[in-house]
C-alpha cells in the first residue's frame, strides 16, 4: 500500500498546478507551449465574413507573426537560456526544418498525425519536424557520433487542434539541451535537472517544482497493479489526463473503456496520488509490491542516487517524485521530469494558463532505431517551454505597463534648418562608421519638433543637432533628450564624447 | 549610341564576377547562396548502394545538418550582420515558416514551381515561405502599418535543382533589412547601400563592388531599342543570363527563340556593356534615344541624386550603375542593386565561386497586392546571401588551419582521487551559481590525466583540482591549463580569483 501520509505533500501546488496543467500529450519530451494570442492573429480569425471574398490577409491557422516588442522580449530570454546551456558546455547544432518523412515514423505514438507533411513534389517524402529531440538522434546516429553535449534553439511544427483561443500554437519554438553518451548514472541526468533549476530561477518566474518519475517505475507500478503489458501504453495516457480530469473520470476510462478491473484501476489509484522527496524513494522501495519488481527497483535506486546529487547541487527540495507523472511513453527509457511553476490563485487570475514550462527525461533507445546496425547512444535532455515564458512575461510587462524598446538606436541626427539633409547624412555616416547606433528622419526638411519627438517617442537617449551656426563655428550641439540639456561639442571630439555619455548611462 | 569609352571602366573586375556569378533567377530580391557542401551530405549522397535497403540516414536532398563548428562562424558572422542592422534603428520581426498557398502566387514569376507547398491535410493549403520579402509585405498590409524599419534573421526554401556539387542549398538562411514608408526620394535606398558597404567592408571578405541599376532605365531601354513591352520580362531573363553564358549565346537567344529583330539585339547589347560611376548617368541623360524615354529619365534622375547621397556617405567609389543588371523583375519597381565580391584568379582558384553576396531594390507596388483597397507602400531593402558568406569564412579557416572552439567552458572541475565525485559535483555547483562557465566529466572516477588531456583538447583555458589535502586544508588548486602553473586558492576566494583570471585573459 501507498503510505497515504505522504498525500498531502506539497498537495496544494499539485494538485493546483495539475488543475491548470495544459492538455496532456503522449509524445517524446512534450512540452506545452501556451501563449497569448496577438490581437492581429485574433483580427485575422474574427473575420470570416470575409472568407468568400478571395483576399483575406491572414497568417496560417495556429501560426502567427512576431512584432518587434514580442522579439524583443523573445531574444532576452533565449540569451538567458542559451547563456545556462553555454554554461553547462554545450556546443549548437542546426538540423534542417524538414526530415524524411520516414526519420518521423514510429516516434511519437498516437501523436503521429500531427506531423506536417510536405506536399509529393517528386523525390523524397518530406516532413516538418516535431521536436527537436529526433533529429538530434538521427543526427548522432547519421555521423556516429558516440558522445556529446548539445543545445538547439529553433521552431517546431505540429498541427494540433484549433484551441487558439487557449494559446496552443501550430509553430512553436522549442529550446532543447541533451548529452548523449555512456557515462556513470545520474550523473548527467542531475545535471538537466540543474539546468533546469537554473533557468527558472533565473527567468524569475515565481516558485516552481520539479516533478520526477521513471519509466520504470511506471511499468512496475502497473505490472503489480495487474495492468497486462499490452495495455501499459492505455493506461499511461489516461493517468497523463490527471491534469484536465479528475481521479475519478481516469478511473471510469481506465475501466469502462480500457478494460480494467476495478480493483486493478484502485490499486493504481493508491500509487498515483503519491507524491514526495526521497523520503517516499526509500518508502516505495518497503512496499510490498513495488519491491518485487525488478525494473522498479532499478528505477527506485536510480532515483535514490539522483537525489544524493540534488542535494550536492542544493536543489533536491524543488524536486518532487510523483508518481502520476506519465508523459513521453514512446522513448523515454529512465527518469522523466517536468517543471510547473506554482501560483497563488490571486495571481493566476491573469488570463494566463499555469502550467508545464520543462521537460525532459532519459531515452536510451531512440538513436539505435536509426542506425543500422541498432547500436545505442543513451541519452538524456530537456527541453524548455519558451513559448509558455515568453507568454508569462509579455502578460507581466502588459500589467506592469512597462515599455518595451524596440530599437537600439543611441543617436538621432537632427537639424533646425532647411536644406541641411547633406550636412546630416555626412554627420550620421560618420557616427555609423564609429559603431553608434543613430537615425535620421527620411525627409528633406523635417520640422526639429517632429524630429524631437520622434527621439523621445522611441526612447533615444542623445540627438546631435546641426546648423548654421554650428557648422559656422565647427561644432555640433549634443542633447540629452531626457534632461533637454544641450551643450556645444567639437566635431572632431564628437565621437569621444559620444561614447563617453553612453558608456556613463 | 552608348558611350564605348566606358566600356573597359572596371571591365576586369565586371567580366571576372560575371564569369563567376551564379546562375541568376529572376524574382524578387534574389541572392544566390552557395556554400561548401559539408562532408555528411556528401557521404550521405553517396550512398546510392543503400537506396534499396529500406534504411538510409540522411537530411533531405538539398539540405544538411550544421555541424557545431559551421554554427560557431554563423553565429560571429550574424551577430555582426545584425549588429550593423539594429546600428542602422532597424527592429526585428518575425513571421511563421510557412504562409497561406495564395500569399506567394503570382509573386515570383517562372520561380513559383520552387516553392515547397505543403500537403493537403485538411484545411487551409499551405507554402513555405520563399523569401523574407514578401511574409514583410503582408505583415504590413495585414496589420495597416505605413512605416517601418524591420530586419529578419531566418530560413527560406527553395526547391533548387539538386546541383549540391555547386554548393547550392534547398534550406538557407537570409537576412534582409527593409525600410517601408513614404519618404523623400533615395534617401533609404542611399541607406541600403551604406548598409551593404558596412556589412561586407565588416567582415573582411575582399574587395568588392556593388552594382546599380533601375527597373524604370532597364524598361526604358527595352523601350528605345524597340523591343514590345510584352517582352520585356522574356528579354530581361535573357539579360540576366550574362552571368553564365557569352553576348552571343544572349543574343541568340533573344533572336531566335524569343523573336527579337537582330538589330534590336544589337542595340540592347550596346547599351548592357556599359557599366561606370556617376559620369556614366550623365552620359546615359545625353543619349539619343534613352533621354526621350520619360521612365528612363526618372530613373537616371534617382540615380544621380542616389550617387550624391553616396558621396556624403564616402562610398560612391564602391557603386558601379551597371546596365546589365536585370535581377528581381516581378516586384522591383525602381533602383536595384547587387553587391558581388572582386577576387583575383589566384584566389578563385581556391574551390570556392565567387558571386553575389548581397542584394536588393526597391518594390513600391508589393504590399499594394496584398491590401483589399491596393494601398501602397513604398519599399526598398536589401538581402544579405550569408550562405554565401559563411562557405568562403569557412573555406578560410580550413585553409588556415585555424581551430575553433565550439564550447566557452572557462573552467574544468577536476579531482586526482578516487570518490570525489561528491566533492566535484559540491564544487561545480558553486560555480554555475556564480555564472562560470564549467564542466567536469560524467565519471565516478575518472583518471587525473584524462580529465587533463580534457581541458587540453577543448581549449578549456582554467581547471580547479580537489583532493583529500585541498579538502583538509580548505583550498582549492587552479591549474592554468597552458602554462601547467598550479597555486591553491582559499575555497571562499576561488570564484573571485578566477573571474579575475577570466577578465584578464
Amino acid at each position: 500500500m501507498p503510505p497515504l501520509g505522504l498525500l498531502h505533500m506539497r498537495a496544494w501546488a499539485s494538485l493546483f498546478s495539475r488543475l491548470l496543467r495544459p492538455r496532456g500529450v503522449v509524445c517524446i519530451r512534450e512540452v506545452h507551449f501556451h501563449s497569448q494570442v496577438s490581437e492581429a492573429v485574433l483580427t485575422s480569425q474574427l473575420k470570416p465574413q470575409h472568407e468568400k471574398s478571395n483576399f483575406i490577409i491572414k497568417t496560417p491557422k495556429g501560426t502567427r507573426d512576431l512584432s518587434p516588442q514580442q522579439m524583443v522580449v523573445r531574444e532576452k530570454i533565449l540569451d538567458m537560456v542559451i547563456g545556462c546551456f553555454k554554461r553547462h558546455g554545450a556546443k549548437r547544432l542546426d538540423t534542417p526544418a524538414f526530415e524524411l518523412k520516414e526519420m518521423l515514423t514510429e516516434k511519437y505514438g498516437e501523436d503521429s498525425g500531427l506531423i506536417y507533411d510536405l506536399k509529393d513534389q517528386g523525390g523524397e517524402l518530406l516532413s516538418l519536424r516535431y521536436d527537436l529531440t529526433v533529429p538530434f538522434a538521427r543526427y548522432l546516429a547519421m555521423n556516429k557520433v558516440k558522445k556529446m553535449k548539445r543545445y538547439h534553439v529553433g521552431k517546431v511544427w505540429r498541427r494540433e487542434s484549433p484551441t487558439i483561443v487557449q494559446g496552443r500554437y501550430r509553430e512553436f519554438c522549442q529550446c532543447d539541451f541533451d548529452i548523449a553518451g555512456q557515462f556513470d548514472p545520474m550523473i548527467p541526468d542531475a545535471e538537466c535537472l540543474k539546468i533546469m533549476c537554473e533557468i527558472l530561477s533565473g527567468l524569475q518566474l515565481g516558485d516552481f517544482l520539479i516533478k520526477v518519475n521513471d519509466r520504470r517505475i511506471l511499468d512496475g507500478m502497473l505490472a503489480v497493479c495487474g495492468v497486462p503489458e499490452s495495455k501499459f501504453h492505455a493506461i499511461c495516457s489516461s493517468i497523463d489526463k490527471l491534469d484536465k480530469i479528475s481521479w475519478n473520470d481516469v478511473r471510469h476510462e481506465m475501466v469502462a473503456k480500457k478494460g480494467l478491473a476495478p480493483e486493478v484501476a484502485d490499486r493504481i489509484g493508491d500509487y498515483i496520488q503519491c507524491h514526495g522527496g526521497v523520503s517516499l524513494v526509500e518508502e516505495m522501495f518497503q512496499d510490498s509490491r513495488l519491491s518485487q519488481n525488478k525494473q522498479a527497483i532499478e528505477g527506485l535506486g536510480d532515483l535514490k542516487l539522483l537525489f544524493e546529487y540534488l542535494t550536492l547541487f542544493g536543489i533536491a527540495e524543488k524536486i518532487s517524485f510523483d508518481l502520476s507523472l506519465a508523459r513521453g511513453l514512446d522513448y523515454y527509457t529512465g527518469v522523466i521530469y517536468e517543471a510547473v511553476l506554482l501560483q497563488t490563485p490571486a495571481q493566476a487570475e491573469e488570463s494566463l494558463n499555469v502550467g508545464s514550462v520543462a521537460a525532459g527525461g532519459r531515452y536510451d533507445g531512440l538513436v539505435g532505431m536509426f542506425d543500422p546496425k541498432g547500436h545505442k547512444v543513451p541519452c538524456v535532455g530537456l527541453s524548455i517551454g519558451v513559448e509558455r515564458i515568453f507568454a508569462i512575461v509579455e502578460q507581466r510587462m502588459k500589467t506592469s505597463g512597462q515599455k518595451i524598446r524596440t530599437t537600439e538606436t543611441q543617436v538621432f541626427v537632427a537639424t533646425p534648418q532647411k536644406n541641411f539633409l547633406h550636412e546630416r547624412l555626412k554627420l550620421i555616416s560618420e557616427l555609423w562608421d564609429a559603431g553608434i547606433k543613430a537615425e535620421l528622419l527620411y525627409k528633406n526638411n523635417p520640422k526639429l519638433l517632429t524630429q524631437l519627438h520622434y527621439c523621445e517617442h522611441t526612447g533615444i537617449p542623445l540627438a546631435v543637432i546641426i546648423g548654421e551656426q554650428e557648422l559656422k563655428e565647427g561644432v555640433i550641439k549634443l542633447r540629452s533628450v531626457a534632461s533637454r540639456e544641450e551643450v556645444a561639442i567639437k566635431r572632431e571630439n564628437l565621437v569621444a564624447e559620444i561614447q563617453k555619455r553612453l558608456s556613463e548611462s
